[in-house]
């Protein structure tokens, strides 16, 4: 029998929980809150939870799953507690700064990035099957074992996930386009309306706003301290995507200053085109 | 009796046209297209239709529904045919330049912009209550006869629309913030991830891709050719936001550069407080 082990009993690890135990293995869970650890056990998202890294000892594979910030900290203090056949891996939405440390001190790593999630957060929103269907990016390295590699992956399959394979620049780089450039360009938009010096302006642009605007800014009007994170994290990639977004649009002021009305209907039948390539779960 | 013309038979024409003969007014359209005449009176959406503009001479109140290229043209058209009382009105989603035109050649004009939409267009998709609880802006001038304001005011209360009034500028202004800036922001994110000089990364993107890309992307994949009008009529306040929002990106860049993450998250904050004073509908 394999024994799981979960750090941060939040919606994914929570989620991670649920699906293992109803797959029949034994779950283990360690958050930093009492009652996180009770609302754990009571959800039966784990068999025995603690506040304690030490009732990891005897887990056989370690899903980390605390936000990205504590990734490192939480291995560091792990590492005592495990022996060396124990399989660690993360759930963080950025991995080179992660898979980039613990080569350094942990070779039994694999880089993980279960792309599944909700609007609310914590283990009373966790549920069955959240990964169902749901891409599953796992980033080894050349020096990762490549048992552990496949025990993972047939973890992430058990959840029923779509489960791809990539170098973690790759990972990050593509993440950044679709994920963090997304948040820094919703909230621009955001800021931009409030920036009107006309206040009637800006009070009318309220009274109007419709389902375009509120498609646009919902993911620059979400949690501030995950949009920090993605920054911070992915930081190198998140500017390389936001210098050539702002060439396109240098590109579209410089198209309408010259009044080139042609080569803006091309550019948006382009993006109309192509946008549905990003839409694959949807055709 | 009042009698009312409808000049342009899709969506919008159309949908005026089912809810105004509901209310027992007598509706007389006019279409380019024979097909089109004849799909809008077996729709229900007018009483009688035809391909010339003469069937509106003995109209009270005309409806200019064509795309907004064809306003000045159609009107300059109807000049002939109809009489000093005669009001004008259309539903043009940029203002100044149709009220600064008209107001050369037709006085009794009453600028408007019923706020109501579908992804499709066309008589096909007409409904009854297209305008119910969406704005109808309004945007008289000094000179617009107050009658006649008070009488195309009454028809889209009628509507059962939220009546807005204001002028045409800061109509202008604010839809450029609100729903012609979205469409350039979200086409340049679309141009930015096909942008990438590594196809592995493109293709990753493409499957990774979730709800956060599909909602900020979505305006950017919409009709090339309505997102070119926008940029054209509205070309100067569509400038104006886009440098705006330029400034914004370039804040971004420099406080990601500096790292700066106390204030990405304070401006997080900000955006993540003040995009609900947009989403009036939902609350």
């Amino acid at each position: 029998m394999i024994n799981i082990g979960i750090v941060g009993l939040g919606l994914i690890g929570g989620s991670v929980g649920l699906d293992l135990r109803t797959l029949g293995y034994r779950v283990l869970g360690v958050s930093r809150r009492e009652q996180t650890c009770q609302k754990a056990i009571a959800l039966g998202a784990v068999d025995e939870a603690s506040l304690e890294l030490s009732l990891l000892s005897i887990a056989d594979l370690i899903f980390i799953c605390t936000p990205i910030s504590v990734i490192i900290p939480t291995l560091e203090q792990l590492i005592p507690l495990m022996s060396y056949s124990t399989i660690l891996t993360d759930v963080g939405s950025v991995k080179i700064p992660i898979v980039e440390a613990v080569s350094e001190i942990w070779p039994n790593f694999v880089g993980g990035h279960p792309m599944a999630g909700k609007a609310e957060s914590g283990i009373e929103v966790a549920q069955l099957g959240l990964f169902r269907d749901r891409p599953y990016v796992l980033t080894p390295t050349e020096d990762t074992p490549p048992e552990s590699v496949e025990k993972v992956e047939t973890i992430a399959r058990l959840l029923q996930s779509q489960v791809y394979f990539c170098d973690p620049h790759e990972h990050d780089r593509a993440v950044a386009c679709i994920s963090h450039l997304p948040v820094m360009v919703s909230a621009s938009l955001i800021y931009t309306c409030m920036n009107e010096t006309n206040p009637n302006v800006v009070k009318l642009a309220q009274k109007l706003a419709s389902s375009g605007f509120r498609d646009t800014s919902r993911v620059g009007g979400g949690n501030p301290e995950l949009g920090q994170m993605m920054a911070q994290y992915n930081r190198l990639e998140v500017l390389r995507s936001l210098y050539s977004f702002r060439d396109q649009i240098d590109g579209f002021i410089q198209d309408i200053e010259q009044e080139d009305w042609e080569t803006i209907e091309a550019k948006l039948g382009y993006t109309q085109q192509n946008r549905r390539l990003f839409l694959q779960d949807e055709s």
